[in-house]
This record gives C-alpha cells, structure tokens and sequence, in this order.
C-alpha cells in the first residue's frame, strides 16, 4: 500500500508539494484552514496585502521538475520582465536590463497561481490511473499534532464550527509543513526537536496600491519591466498584470507610514516624491488605502533543523520567511519541493532523505535571507548612485566576455538555478574583490593617460 | 478599585512579582499549569533536571526590595560559597576565591526558595489589612489570552479536566507573563506585537548527580565552594545543600552523552574523567542516571519587545532564558521584578513604565546572555590555563589596590548589582585593554631586567 502523508498548507508550496509527492504515488491530503480560494468570493479582501510575485528560474525549474506539461500550463499568463525601470524624481524613467543574454523574470498574479496549481491537483485527480490520490480538505485547522514510532496524528477542526464539537483524527505516515510564515506546524515540531529558530522584524511595511488599465486595457507604462521609484528610506514598486494594469506596492519606515494617515499629509507626500505615479494611482486611492488598509509586517525567519526524524519536515515560507526584495520567497519555496523530492527520489530511507535535506538546505537558506534582506539597499538606495552604475556596467561587460567564469550575483541567483545560494553568495565575494582590484587599475590608467596628456600639452 | 492583574507561572520570578505587586496593592491572581509544590508529593521527579542555583547581589537586591523581612525569611538556609574549587585530573583540589573582599555567592535549592516564596504569599494574605489580596490557581492552564482596550481576557482549564469542560474565563486590567522558557504567554503576545524572537540550542546537555552526606550528615568536600571538575569539552560541577548532601550537574556535548549509555561506557569515562567524583558520587548511581534520566536541553531565549503596550508583559526566562553557566539565570529575573516595579512606582501611567521596561532592559538582557554562554568556556577551560591565571591576579590587585575605579568582571556581575549587566561588559572591555598593556609591561620589565642581569653577570 501507497505512504499516506499530510501536507499542511494550500499555498503555492503546499499546492506544488502535493502535486509532486502523488506523481511519486504517495497518497496524499492536503490540508488548509482556509476555504478553497476558487470558492470564496471575497477576492479583493484576500488581496489586500498580497505583494505581486516574480516567478524566475528556481521556480520554474521546480514547476518542470514536478511535471513539465503542468508548468507550461500555470505558466501561462506570466508577464516577462526585462530588468528595472527607475522612475527619478524628474519623471525620467531609466532602463536597467537584468540579464546578459535576454533573461528575465516574470511578473504572476500570487493567487491566479495558485489556483492553477489547485485546479492541476484535479486534474491529476480526474486522471483515471490516479483514482483520487489526492484529497484536499479545506477551511480545517490543524488543533493538534502527536506523534509515535509509526505514524503522525492530526487533529482537525472544521472552521466552521463555533464549538469545536467535532473533531476529526488521522494518521499519517508522514507530515509537511507549508503552512507559511507562522507555521503552527513549525511550533508544534518544536515540542519533539531542539530546532534553533529565529524571527526578526525589519522597520519597514508595505501597503499595496493599483494602477489601472488605459484605455482598451493598454498597459500605462511598460508592463515588461519592474518599476521602481527609489527614495532611499522608502520605495514604491509596481508589476504589471495581464489585464492592463499594475500591482504597486509602497514600502517604507513604520513611524513614516504609521504619520501618513491625513489627507493633508498624505497628499503632499506623493506629490513631492512619486509626482508621475500619482497621475497613475490617483490620489483619492492613495489616501483611501493608506487611511483604511492594513499595513502589513516583513518578518524574516530561520530555523534549524527542518524535520523530526521522518515524521514531519517544514518546507517554504514555514521554514525560511524571507523579505521580498530579492522576488525569491516563492522561487526558493520551490526550490525547496524540487530539492525534497529529488532527495526522496535517492535516498534509502524517508529519514535519511529529511536528514539530508536539513543538512544540506540550510546553509542555502541563511544565504537567500540574507540576500534578500541586503537587496532593499541595492532596490531603494544603489540603483542610482553612479559608482554602482560604474561597477554595474563592468560586471556585465565581464559576464558577457567571459560567460563561463563570470556571473554577475543577480544572474546566478534569478536565471542560475543550478547553483545554489550559498555558492552564489561564494562566487560573488571573489568577483567583488577581482572587480575592485579592476576598478583601481582602471582609475589609476586613467589618472596615468590624464598625468601624460597634461606633461605633453605643457 | 485597585487594578487587577494575572501573574502566569507560580515559579520563582513570578512569586516574587505576585508579592512585589501584592505589596503595592494590585489585586493579584497567579496562575500555574503545574500543582501546588507544596502539595504535591512527586518530588523526586520534579527535581530529575533542575539545577541548583547559586543567589548574589541582584537577586538578594529584588528580594530586600520587595521586602526587607521576606528577604531575610526566604534566604534563610542559604549556603555561602566563597570561590570556585578546581579539581585537577589528578585529584588536587585548588580554591580560586571570588570576591576581593570577602564577597560570596551563595547556594540553594531552587525547590525550597520556591516554596519559601509560595508561603510568604500565604503570610501576606493572612495579614488582615490585606484581606486576600493574592489569590493562587494552581493546576490551570491558560487556553486562550486576548486583549480589547479595556482588558486581558485569559481562558483557564484546569489540568484535572481531560475533556476541557469547565473553561473559566477572566478579565484583568494586566497580565504578567513569568512562565519560562517555553512561555506559552510569550507566544500568545506574538499574535498582537511585532516581536523580535531568537531561540538557540547549544550543543550541550546535562545531567543531575547526587552527593550524599557524609556520616552525621557531614559534608565530604567543602560547602563553602562551588566545585568544578574542569575536562574542557565536558565538566561536572557541584553545589552543596544544607543536609550535608551536593547536588552534582554533568555538562556535555550531545553526541558524547548519548553515547555513555551502558555501563561498559560509563565507568571508563568516569574512572579516566573524574576518578575523585566516583568515590563522592557512587559508580552504580552515575551508571543508573546515566542509563535512565532524562538529559536536560540548553536554550538560550531572547526576544524585543517585551510588551504589549499597557496590557501584558513578560520576565524572567520568558523573555530571556540564558545557560546556567554564570549563575544569573534567576538573579536576572529576581532583578526583572525590582527594575519593573520600580518603573511601575515612579511612571506617569503603566505603558510608560512598560514601554521603559522595554526600551531601557534590552541592552541589559542582551549583556548578560552574552555573558552567560561565554562563561562555559572560562568554567571547563581557561580556570586551568596559567596564562588565565597570571591574568586574573593581576586583575584582583588593580581591583584590590583600586577599588572605585577596577572592578573585576565577575564581581560586577555578582556582587555589584547597582552596576547594569551591560555597563559589566563595557567597563570589563576597558579594563582589559588596560590588563594588556599592563601585562606586556611587566613581561617587557621582565625581559629588561634579565637582560640586565645578565650583562652585570658577564
């Protein structure tokens, strides 16, 4: 008889989770304390605090990994972003391509996503050699979680009801956690582990904005880049959606956002900082979300370990939370579904398989939070400033003339899925070092050719 | 009215805050999952993992400060312990002294200091003014805690009650979370501030061991010490009881100590380790504990903020749970109490004072967790190096010949407790910039001074 295993979480990762674990023949129940976002009409409510996501290699190698044909088809309404499109406080706009050779990333709608994913769950369900591998069960909430030698044991509640009268119990063989950054999963590992666990806070929040489709659904400005207006301390982003219009989100200090809570502040704020996205926005919306809507928090998370014994392991946003500067939070969660899997595929033991991925995972794990957190300086404050520009340029001149030995960081970690993160991070510091070395050289030339001209012309 | 508040956890630090509070007139009600101590006859099990404690200057401050004569009660069967004696591999036994002046931390079973408390609890509300001020809930659980603008709502099920029947629920104007390491109040605050949270495991794990008396309840090593057999990556330690009894604590790596788990294991280790504690501890009983208790976990806990604005705050190992190898777990959280109620007497309101608590205790907190994990290695290691030695001398002169302005580190943090933890760490870094430069004059006087001696010689 097939292992039978929970997955905890109907997110992208859980989704993407369960999808991969039923090909391997696994049965396989899907758990969420939401109800089937395909079925709740409260969609606008659902999105308020959504940031718009960038989906580039990992994630898509994952997807493909998982089942090639089904990643061609959730796939299919991504918006390809070229590189960033720096709005000054002028009104220019200035394009910084991301990738050497055409790469780019990809703008999706977080829930289109992941209701493609849900909709392939059925799919794979109404395949006939499949016979309903998959169960979901929604708008229950995990109440409690045991274990022993040989199985895991779940308590569910229905959301629905009030009295918590009827609870239900499962075994499981095994259980994963995807339920997201306050994975209750996660807390109740800890009861049989020593997990080491961290999560810090950063001063700033988000408040998500819309800019409208023109006319006939024409996109207002370039839907093939992400848009950035830079501030230093504060920023506001935009990606495009398929109908025309754009996902903004404003991020900035706590106290600032917490003041802007007036018309009378509120408006000359905009005008005297984004002054050409205000035109796109609309002032009134601007001040209605930033009167009425929740800001939302960025927390970043580490823990380790992953897994108890080969019971239980955490994988996605449960396991590493991640500010989104880097646009890799889902891309990593990914990840981590592909290396899991791939792990299960060649170890002996389900143990050695979660063992393994602890293991080797981590380090990848600190690595990519630690990008993602230094990005908001590069997104916010770097991209204008010349001596970045300066350096910027070379490096791409250098991964172009030498594409096998030099990578620029943001190509490794956006397009290069096959090296991990923390080799990245590796690679990275020796080209910063040979760069800097290259930039003095360059300085003292030219200081050299400027001493000669001067000596010849006197 | 006078404002009511909830105490959660009835263990040290939230005993003493019940009476701290109780004396300013709140109307308190403290809480604990656990039985009543006094009551409960399951003693021997209760102690399988506790560490005996050693009291000094900030604990005995916050005891005096909640209550001169309660003080003198609750520390009545102290034991006075003057400095470290080491145990050399080859069984010698060497005293290093603490204090400069005769300053000593003292020893005491953290079950009695705890009961001792619960009964001055009784002895305050025995007093007619008082009238019942206090009233103690043992053996209940908090199930659910949340806040509206006007009070803590905490939902409480009592431990008998296997199918949660009888929910109580009530109503405070605060609550006060002193519930340990695990803190439950900790992570039910999550849901309403932004907390910053960092739980880490060290690689160490311990086991309690038991000296028994000598005959006519004799001590067979010296009370007035704290013994430790220093063997780098492991050590044992030991603290004496009044019975005459020491209670003995083994620190090791996890790998190590899970692996002595037969006797064939076990009586190798000791005899080759610690041939001297064999004799005071008895082979047969270091086999059986080592064989069948369970091993305890070091944490270390630190958290920020620490409250939510006027309604709830956490102390003691709630908010910093340190490793036990300075000694300051529980005078860390004894000088909680103190420096919180001295903020609540002399604030505006009482989210000011929490709001202080926050703001000015983290540095502190920080300083001493610092503190404590470092001193592992001073305790296993460096007490036996020469060059350790040769250093802390000189340090106890200055301290000696200088005494208002060198104070050695640990009798700041010992015995001086008008002197924050972090100001320990500052001053302690500038005292040992100037050690160095002290030590490299000597050693240079030294060598001019042979070189000298040599010439005269010649």
């Amino acid at each position: 008889m097939s292992e039978t295993v929970a997955v905890i979480g109907a997110g992208l990762v859980g989704s993407l989770m369960t999808l991969g674990l039923a090909h391997r023949g696994y049965n396989v129940t899907l758990i969420d304390m939401r109800p089937d976002p395909r079925k709740t009409s409260n969609k606008s409510e659902k999105n308020l605090r959504s940031i718009n996501l960038a989906v580039s290699d990992r994630g898509i190698r994952a997807l493909e990994f998982v089942d090639k044909e089904m990643s061609e088809r959730v796939l299919k309404d991504i918006i390809p972003m070229h590189g960033r499109m720096i709005h000054t406080l002028d009104g220019k706009q200035e394009s910084q391509i991301y990738g050497l050779f055409g790469e780019h990333i990809n703008s999706i709608d977080r829930g289109k996503l992941n209701e493609h994913l849900l909709d392939e769950i059925d799919l794979f369900n109404e395949n006939s050699e499949n016979s309903n591998k998959i169960q979901c069960i929604f708008n229950h909430k995990v109440a409690g979680l045991s274990f022993n030698t040989s199985f895991a044991k779940i308590k569910l509640i229905n959301g629905d009801d009030k009295d918590n009268d009827n609870e239900i119990e499962k075994n499981f063989d095994f259980i994963i956690g995807a339920d997201g950054s306050y994975s209750n999963i996660r807390y109740q590992i800890q009861k049989y582990i020593r997990m080491n666990y961290q999560q810090e806070y950063i001063d700033k929040c988000y408040l998500e904005l819309y800019i409208p489709p023109g006319e006939n659904g024409s996109f207002l400005i370039d839907p093939n880049h992400l848009h950035i207006w830079p501030r230093k301390e504060f920023m506001l982003i935009a990606l495009a959606n398929e109908d025309g219009s754009f996902t903004s989100t404003f991020f900035g200090p706590w106290k600032l956002t917490e003041t802007l809570n007036k018309r009378e502040l509120i408006e000359p704020f905009f005008n005297d900082n984004f002054p050409d996205a205000v035109k796109l926005i609309g002032m009134d919306n601007i001040v209605r979300v930033f009167k009425e809507n929740p800001k939302g928090a960025l927390m970043q998370v580490t823990c380790n370990k992953y897994n108890y014994s080969d019971k239980a392991i955490i994988i996605g946003d449960a396991s590493h939370s991640m500010v989104p500067f880097y646009g890799q939070g889902m891309n990593c969660g990914f990840e981590d579904v592909r290396v899991l899997l791939q792990l299960l595929d060649k170890s002996t033991t389900r143990e050695v398989a979660f063992d393994s991925y602890t293991e080797s995972r981590h380090e990848d794990l600190k690595a990519i939070l630690k990008l993602a957190i230094d990005n908001y300086n590069e997104m916010s404050t770097k991209v204008i400033s010349s001596a970045y520009l300066f350096r910027k340029t070379l490096d791409s001149l250098l991964g172009k003339l030498l594409p096998k030995y030099w990578i620029p960081l943001y190509t490794m970690v956006s397009f290069r899925g096959d090296i991990p993160y923390s080799e990245c991070i590796r690679r990275e510091k020796r080209q910063q070092t040979i760069l800097k070395i290259v930039e003095t050289s360059l300085i003292g030339m030219c200081a050299i050719a400027g001493w000669w001209k001067y000596r010849k012309s006197t």
